[in-house]
C-alpha cells in the first residue's frame, strides 16, 4: 500500500507536460489536475443520480483518483507523441500491474462502464477549465480551447451539462 | 457548480504554507496534497471495510475530496497562526456556504463520523510521507516527524495501520 | 533580536497569496512587497517634509519595516478570507507580542499617526504599481486595477501624490 | 520618483546569484535581503544608540534601504567576477545618477560614516542568517558560512552584537 | 529550419523528468543537459584527436546537439518507463523524420560509428557531474550515483578519461 | 577540463536576466540560449556551405559553444548595464584565461572570422525566437522584437536567411 502512495507522490512531481509545452511557466502537476477531475466527478456524478440516472458514484470516484497514477511511471506524455508511442497501451500495462497490489482490483478497471466513461468528461471539462483559468491570466491558444469544447460537445453527457460547457464560452470574452 | 470548481482550481495554485515557511523551496500545492489524502483515504476505507467494519466508502472520498476545499478562501493558514485565528471556525463558515450551493449537502457534514475520522489519520499520515520524501532528498527536521508519529500512534486506527507507518520510520535511515 | 530575524526571512518565503489567487505564477514574497512600501515610504515621507509637513521620517520607515512582519506569523490572508476572519484583531495580537521584545514599543505602534496612515497609503501604491508592471508582461485584471486607483484618490495624501498615482493609469494604455 | 519605483521592482525579479551558483533552486531575490538588512539596521541602530552611540537611525535606514538599488541596473555580480570588473566604480556611477533625482541627495551617500558602516555589517550579518537558513533545509557549504563569521568578527560592532554572531554557529549544530 | 528551431524551444521548456521523479525541486531543462554534453563532447573528441585517434569533431558536435531533439516531441520518458515503452524506437521514428528537413540527413545517423559512442558517454558523464552538484547542495542518492560510474568504467573511453571519472568521487566527500 | 565542466554548471543554473527585467518569471538559462544558438549555428552554417561559401562548421559550432562560458564568471549582465561596465572587457579578459586550459586555444578565439560574425547572427537570431515565443504565451513587447529585427536586417547574412527572419514577423500576427 505504501508503494502506491509513494507512486502517488510522482504525481505530485510531475507537471502536465502539454502545458509545459505550450510555454506555461510552472504548470500544474498531474496531482493538480487528478485533484479537480476528481471533484468534478463528484459533482457530475452526484447530479446525474439526482436526475435519476443508475450511477456508482463511490466507483466513479475510485476510477478518477486512479485514472492519471498509470502516469506515475510512463510520466505525462503530450498529444503530439501519441503518433509515436501507443500510450494507452503502456498505460494499461502499467495500471494492471499497480492495480494487482490494492484490494480489489476489478472495481477499478476502466473501460466501457458509464462511471469510466463519465470520468473521461470530467477529464476534458477539467482542462477546459484550466485552459480558460490560464487565459485569464494573459495566456492564449484559442485553437485549443475549442477543439476541446468541440470533443466535450459531442460526449453523451453535453445533454446533462450543456450549460456548464457553454456558460465557459460565454464568460470568456 | 462552475464556482465549486473555480474555487478547486485555487487549491492547485496555492502553495503548502507550512512547507514553506520550513525552507522547502517549491513544496507541493494544497490540491497536491489533497488529491493524496484521497487516494490514502480510499485505501484505508476499502482495507477498513474488508476487515469488517462498517464504513461509507462513497461518504469517507467526499469527504477528503472537500476536506481542504475551504482552504481556497481562506488559504493555507499554518500551525502557529492558529493561536492567533480561530481557524476551525472561519473554515466552517465557509465550507458550510460552499456545501449549500452543492446538491445534497448533508453527505458531507464533516465531523465526529468514523468517515471524518479516517479522513483525518489520512490527512496526518501523508504529511508524514510527505516529510519523509522531502528527507530523502536532502531536507531536514526530524522533531517534525516525530511528532507526526506520535499522533498516528495515538489514533483509533493505529490499531489498524500501524504496521504501515512503522513501516515509515524504518525505511528511513 | 535573532527571533525578530528569523521571522523576518518567513516573509522572504511567503508569497503574497493575491496574486497567486490571480494566477500569477510565481509572484513576489511579502518581503519583496515590504522592501519598496519602504522604499516608496521613505520618498513620499521625505517629499511631504520638503512641502513643509511635520513628519517623523524614521517612524514613518519603522512602521513600514515593521508593518508587515506580523504576516510572518497568520501568513499572507487574501481579501476574500477577510468576511470569515478578524484578520486586523489577529495581526495586531501578534504584532503586539512582537514588539514587546524589541527595544522601544512604543515607537512602532501603527494607528491613526500621520506616519501610520502614509505607510497604508504606500501600501496601496506599492499593490497599484506591481499591478501595473505585471499588466505590462500580460497579466490581465482592470477591475482590480482601477478598485486601488479609487481607494487611492479618495486618500489625503492624494492631495500631494495625484500627479504619481495619475502617471501609472496614463503610462498603461 | 515612479521611475525609482520602477527600479526597486526589478530587485524583486532579481536572484542573489551568488546562492544560484551555490545551488539554491529558487533562492531569495535582491529585494528579499534588502528587506531584512534594513530590518536588522533598525534593530542594530537602535540597541546601539539605547547604549549611548551617536548614531543616526533615520540616515541609516536610507543607506539600508538605498544600499542595494544600484543592483537593479547592473545586476547582482557575484564575488568571482569582481576580479574582472570593477563593481564599486561602476555602482557608484548608476547610484549617483539615481540618486539626483531623488530630493535630497546629500544624505543618502554611503562611506565611511557609522551608518554607512553599520549597513555594511548587517549586509554581511544578513547573508549569515541566510546561510543558516540554506543549511536548516539540506544545504552545505560550511566555508562560506565560517568566512563570513570571520569578517564580522574583525568588524568594530562585533563588540557590540558578538554574542549575537556566536549564537548562530551555536544554534547551528 | 524555423520548425526545428521551434523544437528545440521545447526542450528549454521540458524539465529532465529523472530528476522530478527523485525529487529535486526545478531541475534543469533537457537543453540545459544537452548544452552541457555538447561541451563536454566538444572537450572528449579534441583530446582523443590530439591523442591520435581519427575523429570527426564536427560530426560529433552535430550528434550531441541533436542527440535529445527527439525528446521534444516525445518528452523525456524516465528510465522506469522504458519497461513499458520501446523509447529508442519511437525516438528514432521521431528523429528520423526530424531530419529528412534538414540539409543533409546522413551526418546526423547516430549508431556504432565512434563519434555516436562517445555522445552516449559524454551523456552519462554530464549526468554523473549534474548528480555530483545536486549532491554538493544536499541531494542525496548515492546507489545512482555508483551505478553511473560503473557503466562509465565499462566504457571504451575510460581508457582515456578515467582519471577524470576517478576524479570525481574523490572530490567527492 | 573538469573545472570548465563545472563552469559550464553554472550557465544551467543562471536565468538570462534580460527576461527576468522584463518580468518573464521563470525565463530560460544561460545554457538554454547556448544550446539553441549552437543548433542554429549549424543549421546555418550547413545552409551557408550548401550555398558555396567557404565555411569552417566545426570552428562556427566550437564558437558558438563557448559563446556564453564567460558568462559564467561574470553572470549574465544585462544591456541597459552596458552603460555602465565594459562588458565585453570584462569577458574577453574571462574568456582568453578559460580557453588558456583547453587544448588548442587559438581555435576558439572569437573576432572578426566569418563563423565568429555567423555565431552573432544566430545569438541575435535565437533571441529573436525566444520573444516571438514568450510573446505567444501573452507576454508583450513589441518594441524589442522590432529592435532585433532590424538588427538582423543589416547583418551580411540577412541575405541569406530574410525567408526565415521575415517569416518570424508573419507568423507573428
Amino acid at each position: 500500500m505504501l508503494f502506491l502512495f509513494f507512486e502517488a507522490g510522482k504525481l505530485k512531481r510531475l507537471p502536465r507536460t502539454g502545458w509545459l509545452l505550450k510555454g506555461i511557466p510552472n504548470p500544474e502537476s498531474i496531482a493538480d489536475h487528478s485533484f479537480r477531475v476528481s471533484l468534478i466527478t463528484m459533482s457530475l456524478a452526484d447530479e446525474l443520480k439526482a436526475k435519476g440516472l443508475e450511477i456508482d458514484v463511490e466507483r466513479a470516484l475510485k476510477i478518477a483518483l486512479l485514472h492519471d497514477l498509470a502516469e506515475a511511471r510512463v510520466t505525462d506524455i503530450p498529444p503530439t507523441a501519441q503518433y509515436y508511442i501507443d500510450k494507452s497501451k503502456a498505460e494499461k500495462k502499467a495500471a494492471m500491474e499497480m492495480l494487482l497490489s490494492t484490494p480489489r482490483p476489478r472495481e477499478y478497471e476502466e473501460g466501457l462502464s458509464l462511471e469510466g466513461r463519465l470520468v473521461k468528461f470530467a477529464d476534458k471539462l477539467e482542462m477546459l477549465i484550466q485552459a480558460y483559468e490560464y487565459e485569464k491570466t494573459g495566456f492564449k491558444d484559442p485553437n485549443e480551447f475549442w477543439k476541446v469544447i468541440e470533443k466535450l460537445k459531442e460526449s453523451e453527457f453535453y445533454e446533462y451539462f450543456g450549460e456548464l460547457v457553454d456558460g465557459l464560452s460565454l464568460h470568456r470574452d
